[in-house]
């Protein structure tokens, strides 16, 4: 298939890679010029910009961007895709962003012939690399089907979640209570301890009980009890506590909208600020723990 | 084996039948008349107090008590066990106190020569009837080990947490990190539910990503989504609010006392006696969720 | 002095009537007629856009708008007054909005040749009425002595508060401060009753001790113990607990661009949520007291 | 009058030197011999033992304890006063304790024929020296009017709070709210200086609008804007942080023997607890805001 590609990241690169490999065509853009000189060599076309983009022969245009300005920018901006997209392209929003964003766009392209799903990932960069997203998608039932083997070719996670906007709305559920949780098993792990308790001991209870959950079977914030988690190499790598600062303010934004109160959800966000205020936005977001444990490791 | 059985409520009659129908001899005490005189119909002797039950030739005394100042009474009062229990006869609180209180009635007993057990369960009623309670101990290994085949008369899961007190450590952890996450569902279901998304769709996504936990994949608090959960039930049955407000209790005072701090079980503590005190105390503690509902169920 | 002035609702219709009553010439513009036509019988002129204020010959304008949206549209619009003000109008936007945007909207303004205050109140519809604002302003030395005689026909308090946003900045800081104050108030002064505590006697105890705060010696929320009070008409008329969340909204957005924490402001923002959600929106904000009493006044 | 004093530590040291100052007859007790010996050099007479003093010819006694275990011991301890002392000597605790504590130590000390009342302070160790002590009374009509020349020796401001334990509970109210308004003074006057404000002109806009409170006009956490406050000498002197930390914790455990929710003080207590976790429990409690602030002082 012929698709366009634009946003080279830290996700959208290997995501572009994943495409190439599988066969597609790709047009890209992005601003930063080493982004796009290595995708050509990868087999990539470069785009002269957004126009040259949308005015080819691509059947489907993906965008993976870092927030719902450039989001707006790029579909909704003057010179952006909707202004130059031939009708019935098709496109898809892998940006993390809030819904009420991600259905405006959507609706403005429907609105001129161009269905549109946004569809934002979770997995890291090394999932992007892996090709083992997994994509949660909100749109048309008959674009999901068009677009599932595209987004198979850089995930193995497709899940439809409902109309437009609701890929959004699941993946900012799901990281407000990731967030929540963290928390939660940082303040469990950290007090048992405290309280006399092996951390492994206290986890395997934990893990076979009603406190359980991914926090602690999967990415335990307190060291040594999960090998492959980022408590056993400093807090690097993983998911970056500033990055789950942005998803916990699309959480309370979307509630302030929908008048819902996030009681936990904000203060979760509150106390990650904290933590980046002090210097620690770049770790890992299970290094909250740090707030709790008496030798910060 | 002669066990003295000390305590027959809603957990303790239970347990007390099932170490009956697996052949003990048990003698009970209880100052509900008819509590002991359904014991007795089951096969237990009624002791005529305390005393009766610590002079007798009892291997072993099980105590099932609401609280640590009914564990203290009952333990180092002045006509307590302590006080005429042979030297060599085997002790268990099975109940729910603070590690504090937990490890100066098992110092006690050590320094007289009866060695002590903390073993508190989770499970509620449905599980003491059935058998099939977790136990969580703490005691010296080979203590443990002699304890094991009693309390596996009463429940399946036995697991030994660590030296005295640790049986309440885990379990203060654990409902705490339990009271978190099940706010953090109630929260992040009810956002997305209100954002758009289908209940079941949501829960599904979530369960199969990192916000995943006990509370969301199988207690879910919005109701049609697990159909054995108390939200499918008008939130009766299951674990009640204020018995996880008395655990989140334990878990503040031992922060307290540890110096630490514990910010998300704190404020579930008060959101929980937030919604005991407009009377729904008595429901079970996934109704939280009523606080962020637009019809409450 | 001829003066535009833009946003005649319930906070600008009042202190126009304030700048007639002083003797200035107003050109007025509303999106409700009904608005401007009551002010051109207190002897405005009634514009025909924004566009026939900004080219006449005024010397002064000043809006007063409900939300950022209208600021950026009012003045950037591709109609708006910058498009069209002559250089060297003065312009003064009384509109509660965040700092980023007020100067975003200065710089803008100073950079084609018009000076700018941002210059937020307090004292609600009864201060505006009686021409006894607070003017909290933000903008240049000499510009706030220009502007200083006019606002004085609104209001009586007129503060300096530094550059670009700073009168923005000094308003968001206040009321979260005053949204905090009022929670904990509120929970000290039920704790107080709950507990045996006759409620004139606790304010009186506070009041002249280190808890004292507005909310306690001015603003009771407590019923009975400020005759003045809201508390004592049924939560009705003061300060809306909507406005207290687009406020609170406000500081909590402010502080994720600043990437500073801010634990109690976030909270309360959420709990004045949560009695919003219940749709005690419209109450005075001290109605957050009916959260903590067992009566709902 | 012949009075006995309990208790000479930094705060009853000072008050019973006021009151041999004043004129009165004291036998002191205390644990630590040179804390007697010292009230010894100023007039006092050692007592043996807490009988010495209970069954010597005093009208009066008085003590000033740590916490409420020592309360109840002093007071109902197998050698305590209740056991020894006359009938009709009146009795007066100024430690701050839980209400519930103080009102049944009251009510057996009532019971046997001594009035009794609970008398906790505010104004620190200078206010002891200084003899200008608040003292919050709870007790009888009859029994404040006896005591109140007395406690006016050692202080200025004597009100009377209502029924036993009713002095517990004003101040526990007090210092609440004082807790949570600190913690939002902080979080306002670092959001503010932040977002580009100088901290004095933020604290006089502050000082004359809704959100003052004693918190900023007295005791202002941000450096350099009161001058006599532990924030301008590196938060050392005035009310320690660990202190506040007991305060909350009287108010939480109360709250929830009333079964009312305090969610601002659980979390403020939380809050300063993290604090005195990282080392700073020694400092005053205003010093919580080297949380929100860049570089601490």
């Amino acid at each position: 298939m012929k698709i366009g590609f634009i946003g080279l990241g830290n996700m959208g690169a290997p995501m572009a890679s994943n495409l190439l490999k599988a066969g597609h065509e790709l047009t890209v853009f992005d601003l930063d010029q080493a982004a796009v000189d290595k995708a050509v060599t990868e087999g990539a076309t470069a785009a002269d910009g957004l126009g040259d983009i949308s005015t080819g022969d691509v059947e489907l245009i993906i965008t993976m961007l870092p927030a719902a300005q450039h989001v707006r920018s790029v579909y909704l901006g003057e010179d952006g895709l909707l202004a130059s997209v031939a009708r019935g392209v098709h496109l898809i929003d892998s940006s993390t962003i809030d819904p009420m964003t991600a259905r405006e766009v959507a609706a403005r392209a429907a609105d001129q012939g161009n269905p549109m799903l946004d569809a934002p990932v979770s997995g890291g960069t090394g999932g992007a690399q892996a090709g083992t997203l997994t994509f949660m998608v909100g749109g048309e039932d008959e674009e999901f089907a068009f677009a599932r083997p595209v987004l198979a070719n850089m995930g193995k996670n497709i899940v439809h979640c409902g109309a437009a906007g609701n890929g959004q709305v699941a993946k900012m559920a799901n990281n407000m209570l990731l967030g929540i949780s963290m928390i939660g098993a940082a303040e469990a792990m950290s007090l048992g301890v405290a309280m006399g308790m092996d951390p492994e001991v206290l986890a395997g209870v934990i893990n076979t009980s009603s406190g359980r959950c991914w926090s602690t079977d999967t990415y335990n914030p307190y060291p040594g009890v999960i090998e492959t988690a980022p408590s056993n190499r400093g807090y690097t790598g993983g998911f970056g506590m500033d990055l789950m600062i942005k998803d916990l303010g699309l959480a309370t934004e979307a509630a302030k909208t929908a008048r819902q109160p996030v009681i936990m959800g904000a203060l979760a966000q509150q106390l990650y600020q904290g933590m980046s205020f002090e210097g620690h936005g770049g770790l890992d977001f299970s290094a909250i723990i740090k707030r709790y444990l008496k030798e910060p490791e």
